[in-house]
């Protein structure tokens, strides 16, 4: 039995203007339903600037609630076009305590579950550890009327580990709301590596766990005094053997479209039956920061 | 401080002939010390044909003790060059216990260190579970006069857990003997996504551990009565940002040399610093199983 679900990835630029990018999320989303998607992920933090880029404490302005007027307009618009949305919150959780946060609301209009980023990164023009708590919710899919959806968050993407225990919690997709870009200063070869090796784990989670993979980033220049970040989009649909279905540009605002067929994972997991042969008696290492 | 290595992979097909398979990995192991590599590291079983394609007793008439006469054999070469060496062994450690074994000579001939594999494929054509009894030696590098070496062998290479424990014990530069190859009953398409999806999960170790990979694959294709495989060779090389370095051809015997720099991993890391923010508490799932 086939299972065919079309998908859709809102990839495009961030303004000052909060208002105008949640329009202008809502719009793509909008469109993306009429065009006969019924999950629609959005990128990381979607109605602001990549804010991290410097540590101001007015930044924590832009958090909110969750209920909140954010996610109540994707509600909304969830509920009217029966569709499921992927979406990336500043969560205001209490004062003093902020988290990145994805939620996924069904088409029913309801928040089906939140997950809070675990991974968080702290690099030059990346000060995530500054603005968020590190999350508390573990890594657990989120159950919608579409399936179930292992949502993760950017940093996330470059542990296997995080893949795998949404995998053995029985996710069918999984989900990469991200923020990443090229500093300006890197020259053009480090550039194509590091895009090129952002690609590769996230395929490599699909590869490793038999699952659908969807990595949605934002595109544009954003700049600040102390440094600069060029979002480099490329938001893509991996399938069960990490195959592209479809790609992104790297500078364009635009919905990248898929089919995607969660029926691939049976046929996928008998051919290569990882799962079967894990040694799960011989990984306590894994649970160690280093093993020295 | 740079610390650039020279190594050379062996990729060869094989024939019943076992002295002659003997014989055609030394003469490549004797030419690529001669073109100036220190690192020289065989495919998987090199000394038969991948006998796993059927379950008969008579192929435990292959196995052979550690040492033994193959290990002696390349033990000799690698003294008289002063190289170090990966070879693989069908290991006989006792009447009835049979291992797919790993060892590393070093430059003075001695027997380095070994590793069995872990992780036990089995599936039509590649009977391993019947020949090989699961490792017992668990993820272990070794050390040897040019770094620690990360081995592990084939199907282990699908796992992501395999090269993080090795990473996590310092291992240097992660090491892949492999048997692996296309089934003539499948169409173009699918040989094609089989090769890059076994690629693509090998450059991902590199990159989620900031470490060199060295994947080392057989060619030609050998045919039993019920089964045959065409090894589709690209043996490979990729630095620890997961770049391809140097890779064979599917179908030609030849020797894959790169320069690898161990230094790479102390710059990789310090950009992409994913071991300081592995969420070690939360990872307990990773020893189950499945979570249901």
């Amino acid at each position: 039995m086939s299972q065919k679900l079309k998908v859709a990835l809102i990839q495009h630029s961030c303004t000052e203007n909060v208002e105008s990018n949640l329009n202008k999320s809502l719009e793509m989303i909008d469109i993306s339903a009429e065009n006969g998607a019924r999950l629609i992920v959005l990128q990381e933090l979607h109605k602001t600037l990549y804010f991290c880029q410097s540590e101001e404490i007015t930044n924590f302005d832009f958090a909110e609630t969750i209920p909140g007027p954010t996610s109540d307009a994707i509600s909304s618009l969830c509920k009217k076009k029966k569709i499921t949305v992927v979406a990336s919150i500043f969560e205001k959780r209490a004062v003093g305590v902020y988290h990145n946060t994805a939620i996924v609301i069904d088409k029913d209009g309801t928040i089906a579950g939140k997950y809070r980023k675990m991974h968080i990164p702290d690099d030059p023009g990346f000060y995530e550890k500054f603005h968020f708590t590190p999350g508390d919710l573990g890594f657990e899919p989120i159950q919608t009327s579409i399936g179930r959806l292992g949502v993760l968050v950017c940093w996330d993407q470059w542990f296997p580990e995080a893949a795998r225990l949404m995998a053995m919690k029985d996710a069918e997709i999984l989900i990469y709301p991200t923020a990443i870009g090229w500093s300006p200063k890197d020259d053009q070869d480090e550039k194509n590596r590091q895009k090129e090796s952002w690609i590769t784990i996230q395929r490599s989670h699909a590869i490793a766990n038999g699952l659908p993979v969807l990595a949605v980033n934002r595109t544009g220049l954003e700049e600040k005094e102390s440094s600069a970040i060029d979002f480099w989009g490329s938001s893509f649909v991996a399938d069960q053997q990490g195959q592209i279905l479809s790609m992104g540009s790297t500078n364009k605002e635009e919905i990248i479209y898929a089919e995607i067929d969660k029926q691939k994972t049976e046929i996928t997991r008998r051919i290569w039956p990882f799962f079967r042969d894990r040694r799960v008696e011989n990984y306590d290492g894994l649970l160690n920061k280093w093993m020295n």
